[in-house]
């Protein structure tokens, strides 16, 4: 039995764990802990079942469409997918195929480098400055593509989009993908630069502004060739990756832009609430335009304080890598959820 | 602007149509002519909405275990995924690895050829007989892996468990993948084969027996140390595949097998009573045992039909390539559909 020689081996991505136990404050997976918009319930309610039996619309017209509209792109320009992991994956198998590295930071989405193995993509690493910033330079050498989350995660940095312009416009040979999972909380997008540069794309998701990583959407927009491009890759490996409930409920959850500000707000306002609270109990941290804060202790190491949190059912997230484990990463709940971490890590801190 | 010539470019499948068009008879995908199993419906209108903000469970363990139950293997034998075309193209991609041709049919679902060219899988078609039947000697050469359909599509033939044995046990350097779409509509599957070599993966999909083609659910079976890898190579691509509602949903439909049962034997029942009216208007086709009939007249050509059909809002599906370019595939539809369709065939070969 030899069959194992032949198959693809990898090293998977290690995704932060669900619990299964509801008495947890899940501050793990940068989740919004405010529901969907309430058209999403409504459009699940009334779902007529019936329509299941055939498949999908294979080209999510219908989300694409809305997405389109609310961007200012056309259509053409809008590819939606299984959450941006499937988006960003797809990206990577359809656009860094020249067989030079592809680059991008050495602390990010940790997502980028299990793709590029699993696609066998070289890619070089590039090293964020101590205050975990983006040095251009790095992204002007010779590469078969480029990937930069912005805002970053965890770091919760954003690079300033004039930074960004200066790396799209200086690898005209190469696609450029900004991974803005987490732009909705105060961050700038690059959208707008759409219509200049054919070689830029941009990721969005529904999983964390939209509260709805239940639902798995995500999309890319950029140039029509691109997206074109993309949708011959997708329509290689599976017609309908949307299903016809994440289509309607996708629809419904951009139809309300009202409540999706409002989550926005709301979300925002506590992170920096919370901010202020972690500098009194002597945390240092990046300026976070994220859902959530990439927070060190001036005294207690992370790891300590990570046991301590997750022995009280408060799971944040943690990672035993250079340069970064000393950090916690802490995804924003609601106020209440905070404030319980916030009186935790008080009474925690103190004879420390 | 280079960045194109670095872009992976593929020839996309090209799936049957999806009319908006209600009016349509619409027989050209496979569909399941009723609707899912009406726990499908429950389970969607009292859907908790608070939960999509949350990751679903990556593992998607309700489902794969009560597919496990049903199938009488243990949660490590079962792999689930967005729908069979996702759980296909993934083995494609972790199994297919060795640089060595895969072999397939001729004549056989078209997205194999597909697959492979994304991935880069060099492939040899094997040669159907002229009754469309596999040759199992053709499967006993050197090769990298062996996919085979049975019942198999377009053709609806199928395939001795007792010849795909040998071909299994003659391979014990490949994967063999066997791709039981239509297996529920009287084929005789692989499954209890599982226990007996680890080189077998069986794909199963909701979509045609379960009525759920809209939702997305299909999955393979195997022996844990295949359903290991496969997870591996998912858990490299998307950890999140499967949203929150098609969890639910497929839990809810496998846990109805009575209401399964009755609606497979409709449509089978239907299918041999239109073979029948099919004989009569001297049509001639294979002995399906899927849910569709491949059918060619003895004396107008199919492509002729296939338009007159069209004309009258009857979609079927027709193939412009060789050996079956005079056939048609005729899904099963109810038997009000099917009588139409066979009252149109009636009067427009009346004077043919």
């Amino acid at each position: 039995m030899n069959w194992e020689n032949n198959v693809r081996k990898v090293v998977p991505y290690v995704a932060g764990e669900q619990p299964k136990d509801q008495n947890v404050i899940k501050l793990n997976t940068n989740e919004c802990p405010y529901p969907p918009a309430p058209g999403v319930e409504a459009v699940l309610h009334d779902f007529d079942c019936d329509i299941l039996r055939k498949y999908p619309d294979p080209d999510v017209s219908d989300l694409v469409s809305v997405l389109a509209k609310r961007h200012g792109l056309s259509d053409s320009q809008v590819f939606v997918g299984v959450g941006s992991d499937d988006v960003l994956s797809m990206s990577f198998l359809t656009f860094f195929n020249s067989g030079k590295p592809i680059l991008f930071p050495d602390i990010t989405y940790s997502f980028y480098d299990v793709w590029a193995d699993l696609y066998r993509i070289p890619y070089e690493c590039q090293p964020l400055d101590e205050n975990f910033c983006i040095r251009k330079e790095d992204y002007f050498k010779e590469n078969g593509g480029i990937v930069i989350a912005n805002p970053n995660a965890p770091t919760g940095v954003m690079a300033d989009v004039a930074v960004l312009e200066e790396i799209i416009r200086a690898n005209p040979d190469s696609v450029v993908i900004i991974d803005e999972a987490y732009v909705d909380f105060g961050g700038q997008s690059c959208v707008p630069l759409i219509g200049k540069y054919e070689n830029l794309l941009v990721v969005q998701t529904f999983s964390k502004s939209r509260s709805m990583a239940g639902m798995r959407i995500g999309y890319a927009m950029g140039n029509e060739k691109l997206i074109k491009y993309l949708n011959d890759v997708k329509f290689s490996f599976n017609s309908y990756t949307m299903n016809a409930t994440a289509i309607a409920a996708g629809v419904a959850s951009v139809e309300d832009e009202q409540y999706f500000q409002e989550t926005v707000a709301k979300v925002v306002s506590t992170r920096e609430r919370i901010k202020k609270e972690l500098s009194r109990l002597d945390f240092v941290f990046t300026d976070s335009k994220t859902n959530f804060i990439f927070a060190a202790h001036k005294r207690v190491p992370a790891q300590e304080i990570f046991d301590a949190l997750r022995a009280n059912q408060i799971y944040v997230r943690h990672w035993n890598k250079p340069r970064i484990a000393n950090r916690m990463r802490i995804s924003i709940g609601t106020d209440e959820e905070m404030d319980t971490v916030i009186r935790f890590l008080e009474e925690y801190l103190k004879d420390k």
